[in-house]
């Protein structure tokens, strides 16, 4: 028997099945199934990001089980609103499907997704579910700030502990082996297919005092350049200093490749980037890997060991 | 000379041109361009809808032009933060584009986002971009229920008054007269390249005392059902009170097709359903064009002028 498919069971059946994996939310004013769905924000602000994850370009099916998707739709959105000093809350998830994709990987989706969510501390509160030819997933995840003032890119100060906080080049190294038709080290492959930021850690980071604070998602260097010309900074970082996971500078290794090349350039491990004034007791969970200096003139915003480096790495969509 | 693209520009350079043409947010805390935004709830609840939009599927680059379907995406999702009873506030928008998307495309649907969230008092907040195959748009919209209660479509009660607020059918006009190579009469076109959504409405509706309200945006038959379900009710639609458009009666006549095919069938106009209680003085706008009363057993929930309908026409993803 061939296995049910969205355009088996149709619209309208899956949204319930949906609404029904959900459940009810308790501290939801309205959930899903309505016109809209309403939060709460006792705090009278709503920390809010959107994400979009296209098949073949974001993730392969064949790569990553429909759990591990969900799981990295929610984490990649959830990781933002940590990134801002909040307490993820919600989630809202549009989704493109073609008719042919089997209910079960919805379920497995829809599975990995609310567990991250959960892991996070937040709920699936609405949709949206549409016809497409690739599966197409939009995620937008919302965050409570409780009183706090949100961490931005741009408070980065001249003189300040720049820090890290997550591992760095797990995910890279992962898709490295991936592309190469290898399925191990497990731990980068997992790594690739199912990041795990530290949530609370955006928010340690402000209770710290954080000047800036942001997610590490296209590579630690193109990240680092953001936040020095949000912040109208420099940045230089010490490799020496940075965390460098065994697996990472193995297979690196194995590879001819400096480790580096990932530890720098990769992204989607979601580790959280932050500088603090000079003196700072980092929170649990961050080391200190550079330093914030003044800009000069036109020169790099980004270094490494004091020099220049010859690009700033890191994925831009388009580019890549 | 070739047309920019979006390849050719690069993420960075359009999210930069983006973030240009919005400009500074006067009373939203974080506006785009950070890891997420910050937006005010005063309210203490934020209402909160998502929907995705598929080329191919949703529109159509030869039918609408770029400011239209950036429009139709502002106003599908407006709309329904208008059909819980709140004021529209923000959205963020994420973005798929093949990169061969001429930047002149890109440059068309953000006016046409911006002009329709400006007509319904929303700014654009942040957003997200990426790389797809085909044009995939992904809005998250809020607003603000200014201490009101959230209308649901669950509300309606036996006894009710059913109204309407908004045309009827013009977009499925429009969109069957685009589908057979057309492109007038251009009312009804212009109803399905740029749904005009009454925003206010929502409010009055509210204000009014409304007991159940939503968008109407499959057509109002499977609308209809879905709130005389949600609300454990039936109702009762009468045909002849129900608004007609001129140019949908003399188009679908043209066509040989009875007029309430569009009228009941189609959805995109973004007209809002609601129900009043028994002797309401109906708000501006609103027209009676129904009744609310109890479910009987497991028979039809929506009858037309007393009879059951041989089925509830409508547009389900999948299977249309």
């Amino acid at each position: 028997m061939a296995a049910q498919t969205v355009g088996d069971l149709g619209e309208i059946a899956i949204v319930e099945r949906i609404l029904g994996a959900v459940g009810p939310l308790p501290g939801v004013p309205v959930g899903p199934g309505d016109d809209a769905a309403v939060l709460a924000c006792a705090d009278g602000r709503l920390v809010v990001t959107t994400d979009m994850l296209v098949e073949g370009r974001h993730f392969r099916r064949d790569w990553s089980e429909a759990a591990d998707i969900g799981h990295k739709a929610a984490a990649e959105n959830l990781a933002d609103v940590a990134a801002m000093g909040a307490k993820p809350t919600a989630l809202v998830v549009a989704l493109a499907l073609p008719p042919e994709t089997e209910i079960a990987w919805v379920d497995g989706f829809l599975a990995g997704l609310l567990e991250e969510a959960g892991r996070a501390g937040a709920v699936l509160a609405g949709g949206d579910l549409v016809r497409g030819d690739a599966i197409t997933i939009g995620v937008t995840a919302f965050g409570d700030l409780g009183g706090r003032a949100p961490i931005l890119r741009s408070g980065a100060e001249a003189g300040d502990v720049v820090a890290v906080c997550g591992t760095l080049g797990s995910a890279a190294g992962g898709l490295a082996v991936l592309s190469r038709g290898f399925r191990s080290p497990r731990a980068l492959v997992d790594a690739h297919r199912r990041p795990l930021p530290d949530y609370p850690a955006g928010v340690r980071a402000s209770d710290a005092g954080a000047h800036a604070l942001m997610d590490v998602s296209d590579g630690l260097l193109l990240d680092a350049d953001r936040m020095a010309r949000a912040s109208g900074v420099a940045i230089d970082i010490q490799s020496e200093a940075l965390p460098r996971d065994e697996a990472v500078v193995t297979t690196a290794s194995a590879y001819n490749l400096d480790p580096l090349t990932w530890i720098l350039g990769g992204g989607d491990d979601h580790a959280l980037l932050a500088t603090f004034p000079p003196g700072s007791r980092l929170p649990e969970g961050f080391v200190a890997v550079g330093t914030v200096l003044d800009a000069v003139g036109s020169g790099a915003r980004v270094r490494v060991d004091g020099h220049e480096v010859d690009q700033v790495t890191g994925f831009e969509h388009f580019r890549a």
